[in-house]
């Protein structure tokens, strides 16, 4: 079992950063004890507890995005890195680069990263545990010999973005990929303010965003490696502290999907008389629930959610027979031909049960985001370094978005570190271990001095 | 095929209520043809069109209960009455009461009625076919021989009381079963105005009515025939002018049903850890809908309704797992087995699906209608009637409840005649065939005519 006990782990860690031959190698030594050295664990600690401090609502946590509290969260991690002797930089997008020059400034740049804002009322750990733990990762690679290659931290903006509802606004930015259409964003809490002006009310240039040009060339990158809490409950399921993820789902989005029967008086209707919408819809999600059941069996990645179901407020009644029913529908997979095949099989069954029910189901436009392939070389490396820790982990998907995905379609190698987090992310209940965030941070560590190689690159 | 064509019946009426010598016996020729006399049909047709004028919102028909609208229309059949000879009298529930007195009053009395209040922005036939086929039986009778019985028209009070939320008023009070707690029930439309006050407004005598005494002895009735418009869909689909009915179904309700999982990120939690209350709640229909049929297809009376199925709007959300789905559930049947046997499982699944997708479906109170039974040898005698005349016909269950379940359930004989309508009822687009009326209407006279012996009074 997976040691949890605090002043062993510290104890043990020690060696682990400090010493050794295999700083400027990208080999990592078969024992590698991914740890942190207990002073930087400390100064973790210290830091997330500063910014649970700053940035409580009364209920939880609220940055936003580019807004003054997640401006302040990111120059509270600069500090610490300039007081270590690291460069700072800022971009136009307002994102944070905070560098460790390597000893070979030829290669490639090896990349860590993940942001600082939040959902409202959210938690302390999505997105603070990857900024803080590359923090990590940085801080221990500076206190020995040069690394070969130079590493950066990237503190990114506006990846929740729930206030302007476009995510990843910051490696977008940095990457390229970012809409110029996305600055006349109104803010959801004050539909007067712009993502342009609050683009530029934080010290970012969104003219220079606009330009669409890269800020960071994806060639210049290595690789790029976050840390993140899991945002569901396979890890605690599971046991395993560490997770390593094999890809971000995408996901097919069936925002106004409606099943439309006829209404009718729920006593003097016989059944074959009926055209009921909510038996009709709930006969679609049983359909689709067994072939999800099934695409497990064989091996599929897929989770599929009827998130609203509901007969209309304005006209359904308990002695009514409901003539509409609307729903959403969304399924996920890290693969996109499981994406398409599901879609097939959803179209098929709207059909079948529409001409069996006497009803039209019509799903309606469909929204699409495709899913982002982390780098398998990447991956089987981290599960060697696990392996040679000692370290339990477990290859899961992630069902989220994050800004790993655009750094993976930028053509960027990536991989993500899951951290073991408990009652889901944002929300205030998100509840990680700090142990299980130490163990996190080292295999960060290891990645991002060690992963290179492992890419090719 | 049933003939439509109004002036072929009305020539074939001429004979049937004129002549012949069946007026003071209770058992009807072989060949009792079932039909008007045209001058009564044209009577009827410029009630039904002066009642629509009078009582028209704009949208739809509204006599509100004890209100204005509702009096008038009554005084008008009233004034008809009047002038034929027939003798009237008000109740102290300001039930209308159309008395042709019999040559043996020794007999309990027949009666037929139906009600005059509307919903709101309802049907005109709603009821006012009922009344008006009432009032041709009795004038239709007046014309010959005095009949043996005594024949009643009972226009009664209240019966949908839309506005006050407790059914069959008029017929509760006339038989003694008023709760006189219904008295304080305020006004929806205005809910400064009690039952009580609007009662005695329309000049009924609420303290007589509290009293709880029967204001008609049901041992003096004989049986009671009620006419009314279908407001399902099954004889136009079964392409039958006239329905005998054999029961109205009574009712489960559960209207604050429940199902409660947990409410997850829709795209990080795997469908073994999920607790998906809408998946779960539409398994749970799915199976009732499967036992549904299995009944129907063992020849048992039997609908099932979810009217109001719903994720909860102040969280549901297209990307979450739904945590809760609130239902409305109800089946109605004539049997009062079905619906316990069907309650009994209704209640298994529930355990059944909260133990296998790890929810918990709570059905909540439950609220009991028990069925009425109409009279089995006034059906037989029904069904006798028409084949002798021809007249297609269709025995159904009454899904609606109606006052002569009032009737049943106080212990006296009765029957309905529906009459073919399409669209269903308490909506401006109900749609009689005014010849379906007739041959309803001539049924209604010869049942009342004739059905005190089949009934065994």
């Amino acid at each position: 079992m997976f040691g949890h006990g605090g002043a062993k782990s510290s104890a043990a860690c020690r060696g682990a950063v400090h010493g050794g031959d295999w700083r400027a190698m990208d080999a990592p030594p078969a024992d590698l004890p991914l740890r942190i050295a207990p002073d930087l664990a400390e100064l973790a600690r210290g830091l997330f507890e500063a910014l649970r401090t700053a940035h409580h609502d009364g209920v939880g946590i609220t940055r936003e995005t580019y807004g003054p509290g997640e401006t302040a969260a990111m120059r509270r991690v600069e500090a610490v890195a300039v007081a270590a002797g690291l460069d700072c930089a800022w971009d136009a997008a307002g994102n944070l680069r905070i560098t460790l020059p390597g000893a070979d400034p030829g290669l490639p740049a090896a990349a860590c990263g993940s942001h600082l804002d939040s959902v409202p009322q959210g938690g302390n750990f999505d997105g603070a545990a990857g900024v803080i733990g590359g923090l990590l990762a940085l801080l221990g690679a500076a206190r020995g010999a040069r690394p070969r290659r130079t590493l950066h931290l990237l503190v990114l903006r506006g990846e929740e973005s729930a206030w302007y509802g476009r995510p990843y606004l910051g490696s977008s930015a940095l990457l390229g990929t970012f809409d110029p259409a996305w600055l006349d964003l109104p803010c959801l809490r004050d539909p007067g303010l712009t993502l342009r002006a609050a683009m530029r009310r934080e010290g970012a240039e969104p003219e220079a965003v606009a330009a669409g040009r890269p800020l960071l060339d994806p060639a210049s990158l290595s690789h790029f490696v976050e840390l993140h809490i899991e945002q569901g409950p396979v890890m605690v399921a599971r046991g395993v502290p560490v997770g390593l993820v094999s890809g971000i789902r995408g996901n097919h989005r069936h925002p106004s999907a409606r099943c439309s029967g006829e209404a009718a008086h729920s006593g003097a209707v016989p059944r074959w008389l009926r055209r009921d919408a909510v038996l009709a819809a709930a006969d679609f999600a049983m359909r689709l629930d067994a072939s999800w059941r099934t695409l497990l069996e064989r091996g599929e990645d897929l989770v599929m959610t009827f998130g609203i179901f509901t007969t209309d407020p304005r006209e359904h009644a308990m002695t009514r027979v409901p003539g509409e029913c609307r729903f959403t529908l969304e399924y996920r997979s890290e693969s996109e031909r499981t994406l398409d095949d599901f879609g097939l099989l959803a179209a098929t069954e709207a059909e079948d049960v529409s001409r069996e029910r006497r009803v039209r189901i019509a799903l309606g436009p469909g929204v699409r985001t495709p899913p982002a392939v982390m780098d398998g070389r990447l991956l089987r490396h981290a599960q060697a370094l696990c392996r040679g820790a000692g370290l339990p982990h477990e290859v899961l998907a992630s069902g989220a978005g994050h800004d790993a995905a655009i750094f993976a379609n930028a053509g960027v190698p990536a991989a993500m570190v899951f951290v073991r987090n408990e009652n889901g992310s944002h929300n205030p209940r998100e509840a990680m271990e700090f142990d299980d965030f130490l163990h996190g941070a080292g295999l960060l560590q290891a990645l991002l001095l060690t992963g290179a190689e492992a890419a090719g690159r």
